[in-house]
């Protein structure tokens, strides 16, 4: 586990939260290097798939020419998600690192990860710099209530 | 739930076949038409995450300019990997038809159908047409097969 990789996550994250995303990176490194960068942009595609662990792991295939990962490792800003987990076995990747927890999906993602489906399980690691990578999630939700909070405010004021 | 819209993801299935992928088709439905079709191209994309229901939620999340399908209906020739599964949740499809069952990933997919993360359940029923929808892909392992054990015995006469 290297930090440099998650400071590389955290700033795809700020990419994220610059187009108004809520703020989530990846990257996936090969032999030290990181081959795929990915950050979410469900809003701004209006796409469903389109979370950063997908993002980076469609960045690394291509970069390899190659839909298994193997020897590959995702680091990530926040505790992917069944669909992202699933897409982290079914391209063979062997560790994940993720920073922050996500409450609602976490037995599931675990169960998915040790579960042995396609003969591969994957090494799951919580809490990589979780605080610098909640505190920007916490900030970005923080933030849209108060945009919220304020529109509601002038609506009501030209009611 | 209507028969003509597996024959279309069968359709779809035997698209891949031709390309010599593993025959998986995809719908995606939205009040009684098509909005996004897809079919597995992993090993021509060299993609993990290019399996038939993605690539038709992809399209349909494209052709309705929106990550939200909620209303939608997926029919897929083969029970959903637990990427798929995750993918039609984050979509907010409501309800899921396939074909044949995967037998490894069964448990795990219906847990998360079921689970209700994002305050959203998908209700699954599985068998639609699964004599047909087993019959093509058992048709292209056998001949898959077939094809390495005559390249086995071709190597072996040239030795």
């Amino acid at each position: 586990m290297e930090e440099k990789f998650m400071r590389e996550a955290l700033r795809l994250a700020r990419k994220a939260k610059a187009m108004g995303e809520v703020p989530i990176g990846a990257v996936v490194v090969v032999g030290g290097k990181v081959v795929g960068r990915g950050y979410n942009l469900r809003t701004k595609l209006q796409m469903a798939t389109a979370h950063a662990e997908m993002r980076a792991i469609d960045r690394a295939c291509k970069a390899l020419h190659s839909w298994r990962l193997e020897g590959a490792e995702i680091y990530v800003t926040l505790e992917p998600c069944p669909m992202c987990m699933g897409a982290i076995l079914n391209a063979r990747i062997d560790r994940v690192y993720f920073g922050a927890y996500e409450q609602k999906g976490r037995s599931l993602t675990s169960a998915l990860a040790g579960a042995n489906l396609l003969n591969h399980t994957a090494e799951v690691t919580g809490g990589v710099m979780e605080r610098e990578c909640s505190e920007i999630l916490t900030a970005f939700f923080s933030e849209m209530r108060e945009r919220e909070k304020k529109k509601r405010e002038g609506n009501s004021e030209t009611v």
